[in-house]
């Protein structure tokens, strides 16, 4: 068995999860959601959020929570702005696009985009004389953590909300791996702050403990009138939604959102600690779960024989961009022995 | 708490279901369904269908898996014959003209169609001067049991899939429902039978004892180019894609998919009996785990108080369709209890 | 030569129309319908709508005119409803659909729909405890004249629009063929009735005279935010857009438009006689420039060697229904000798 | 009346195109392009092609034609190489997103790209271990002249060809301004060498002398299956079909379409010549009918006094690109004009 450092989603479920899973596995509730589970769920939910009055949908997956939000949210005449290396943009096989909307790119630095990049494609557009020819920006998608880990400051996400504002476009926040954001000392926005900095974002389960599934959260009740209805129509909902409920309901019982995360930062402090030792090139500086490192060609080759990680890209000729992700469940024992594979390249 | 005969999801994981999720959640395997969690499961599947050969997917839900299984099958100019009464039609809030294509709805007969209306079909559109003005029939969705309970019998489907191939029109058989027409003991359609006359089909978890998740078969290998990739791009592939595989191993371990129907048909069958002998009048004759009665609009008021089932349709101002389903966890208490409530209507 | 009775877009411009594009070919304007030309015409249109802030939009044909309307006024998870025999529905191959919205076709009685019909069926979704699962009709879509020649009172039209309003549907009319129904004695709908009481509605020109080209109108400004754009992205919107200005400025000029249809009424007036005379089966009564007649079999092989018509349908074995469409440019000697070929038939 | 400089579709039609539309006006023919004036077009246009099988097909504007031939290439999950300055890419509102598909731009120099970027393109595709995460380029999009007026030599037009062969892409051609390119001294492709080379192309009307339309040719027959049916759906089809039919068979009568560009090549050289000498900065060097001029900000707002121009993008603070447009149609007078006012900018 190789050493699992290629994504945060190799594992089951949380301990606490698969335990709620089997406690409440008995039970005989409604479907779609529409059962008490859920709802305790999204009270939990809620009450992280400071939001009272936010409704919150659970969806399967990333894409899908992705695709379906901005399809709710976006005018056919309209397209989303986002980082270039956006997930939206290059690993999900054009969903957006195929729902009708183009997205939008703009050149990010570390995998994030600033306000400023917003109001001038916002002015661009409005300055446009040919302006009616050309796909209007309709709402702005970021992800935090980023797509190459990084994090949006506080100061950061409050700009980006008020260039939205400002010019009407709806922010929309990608939180895949939002625990591991939450768990890391460098970051200060906590969810009250993405609740009220955004229009829709979403609390990612999938990476972050969960079998599966993913909670929209749309803090201000009724921004996206039968969403419900849209939801089903893209075959975004479960029948038998007790299954997101239970896990998130147990995901927001005693802090287990909140914690899950740390073991994961720690390990990847670790391996940071030691490419930093062995002089290991990084790709870029994150300071969470994912780690870029910079290796030879034949380094790449070698790792590939005992360690699961993603090659990411080229740099040159003889250099590959490599990823390693670190989870709530990596142990130090797995992260012992990448270190060493790490050391053993010489 | 009310007697639960709302549907066949209201329960959670069959314990073989839930058993094989506890005991492998510790185990750390590669993501979106290429892992060998997932391909034993597949394995197991090709085994029952007969196809050595046979592609499997696994999807979260069945709406997901009826938009993109019949999104891939047809091209841009081509629509989807079905039963009027059939589930894309009524109950999928448009998925299927959300991905731009038509569906073709044709009188349906206890839920079911015939070879002959799919024959006429199809000579309608090429007899029809005008065809090229006219939605093109290019594929033909069926579900087995039908939205009402019914079963296609095997000549049937040999009928209907002998008119399907001499159209070029594929054959696409919904099987949210299927383990309990494999447990009826009416049906003579097996799992081979189903891959051996149709071009794609779907094996129900939801409804028939997994947390969620559908196993869509493709008994022809390369039917579909880039199905991976189109289940992707519609949102309909889980990174975690352990958790379907895991419980579609499970079900398909020691025959459970194939007993698991068994009680649900049981405690139907004695529901069936007892509104036979209280003269309630049955608004289809279905073998399997849902069963239709009109009843009198005061007796369904009085129902509602003590039990969760679901108002179908009006049949005239004083009387209404309301469905019962049974399934694989209905206990011999819960029937007894819905039985004397019946008997008190009066 | 057959003689021309298949249609009422065989001929070439109406001379007025013909006129007009030689008049001003030789000017040099803007592109895209931002130009004086445009501008008269739409001026024209208002006037004659009795709507100074009417919005007016040019595209080049029916079928374009309709998808792009209904996707502007549909949100995603709503459909249309429409008479069964709307062109929509059979006989745009599936272009409402390609946008992403269900047809939602209700009996119609010849061609046409009724007040009481868009009520219940706003009922009946209000009142589904399923709706959530099932395409919201979100518009309503019928045509003056009807696909079979019928006329909408204005009764009638304002019962439909009284019933829009308390649902929050817009209704949309196509007037393809409006002028015929303009000409016609027994209608009592005006152009200014159809402004105020639908909220978008198009004046046909295809088959009313031009060369191509329809008048989209919007009585209420602004109704339709970003009209211009999305009429771009569907491929609607005309570079050089003078070419559709002229024409309808000519058509709404020394009232062409309304006098147009007056000739297509008086050829079909004389058929319409003939084939009571001669004991020919109407198939509906319609008062315009389109007759259906139940012709033996043996009889439509032989009209078919002397005359371009429609084969409709079959009504059972040895009868066919046929489409006779008279226009504005038809002559006393086309419609004589059709006649002449009516009495040979025996 | 400022000088008209905005584009090549300002005027009406081409005096042989207006002589043929009074000239046929009073036949009746078929409707949807089924008739002896359209085909007697598309045998002319297949002549010039070289090429006595390819289909063709009418259609009113060029957006439209893109969105539909690029629908009918690509499969679901495809997307489309193009230019960066692709019109595709930048003005057509999203069009080609709104029918599902992702335009995947590359950079581009003076408006083209290159063999080689497709094999990388293509390359970059196959070697990426998540590749069906992401969006497989599916067809190769390019204009001839370009959007900035650039011409592709025939050899790279080869090379870019064979390597859309090598990798199963359809190669779609653009040629909204075709007459520009074919009457240019440096331009070595013919029509034949598309229809060699490409899998579909459009032969541009609009902007080359029609009142409206353009000619798809598809070079081997059925190479888009139901195509008709797809432009009927995209609501592209034409009822008068003979409006485009006719209009097409005269430019493609006595070489008026391989002539008519001359004028307009004419009055650019004069303008390029006094813009050299001038001392104006140029922005791309085009040989056609499109030229590009950086100027002072302050001297473009003295020119929209008197010139209609596009205003196309800032370079820095104080200069803008600004377009000028020759046609068939400009006179010496108005190049002549436009050179006094450009004189006067001193």
């Amino acid at each position: 068995m190789k050493l699992p450092f290629a994504s945060d989603y190799m594992d089951g479920a949380h301990p606490a999860v698969l335990e709620a899973l089997v406690r409440t596995n008995g039970r005989k509730v409604a479907g779609y959601g529409e059962d008490e589970l859920c709802e305790e769920a999204r009270e939990k939910i809620r009450e992280a959020c400071g939001c009272p009055d936010a409704e919150i949908f659970f969806v399967s997956g990333g894409t899908q929570a992705n695709a379906t939000v901005l399809g709710a949210l976006l005018a056919p005449y309209q397209g989303v702005l986002c980082a270039a290396t956006g997930h939206i943009n290059g690993h999900e096989a054009g969903a957006v696009e195929k729902g009708g909307h183009k997205v939008l790119p703009l050149p990010a630095v570390w995998g994030k985009i600033t306000a400023q990049q917003i109001r001038q494609a916002a002015e661009a557009y409005l300055s446009d004389m040919s302006r009616d020819h050309v796909v209007m920006p309709g709402a702005v998608y970021l992800s935090q953590p980023t797509e190459l880990g990084t994090l949006y400051m506080k100061t950061e996400l409050e700009e980006i909300s008020s260039a939205c504002r400002t010019y009407g476009m709806p922010l929309y926040i990608d939180g895949a791996r939002l625990a591991y954001a939450l768990a890391c000392p460098e970051n200060d926005v906590t969810i009250p702050d993405l609740a009220r900095l955004c229009d829709v974002f979403y609390i990612g389960g999938t990476k972050c403990g969960a079998l599966c599934g993913e909670a929209v959260v749309v803090p201000v009740k009724g921004r996206i009138p039968h969403f419900f209805s849209i939801i089903k129509q893209d075959g975004a909902l479960l029948a038998k939604g007790r299954t997101l409920g239970v896990q998130f309901g147990a995901l927001f019982t005693d802090d287990v959102y909140f914690t899950l995360g740390e073991n994961a930062i720690r390990q990847a402090d670790k391996i940071r600690d030691a490419m930093t030792r062995l002089g290991i090139r990084t790709f870029v500086l994150s300071p969470t779960n994912q780690l870029f490192a910079v290796l030879e060609d034949r380094h790449v080759r070698k790792l590939q024989e005992s360690v699961q990680f993603n090659v990411w890209e080229k740099t040159d000729a003889f250099h590959t961009v490599v990823r390693f992700v670190t989870g709530w469940s990596t142990t130090d024992e797995e992260t012992d022995a990448l270190i060493r594979c790490l050391e053993d390249l010489g």
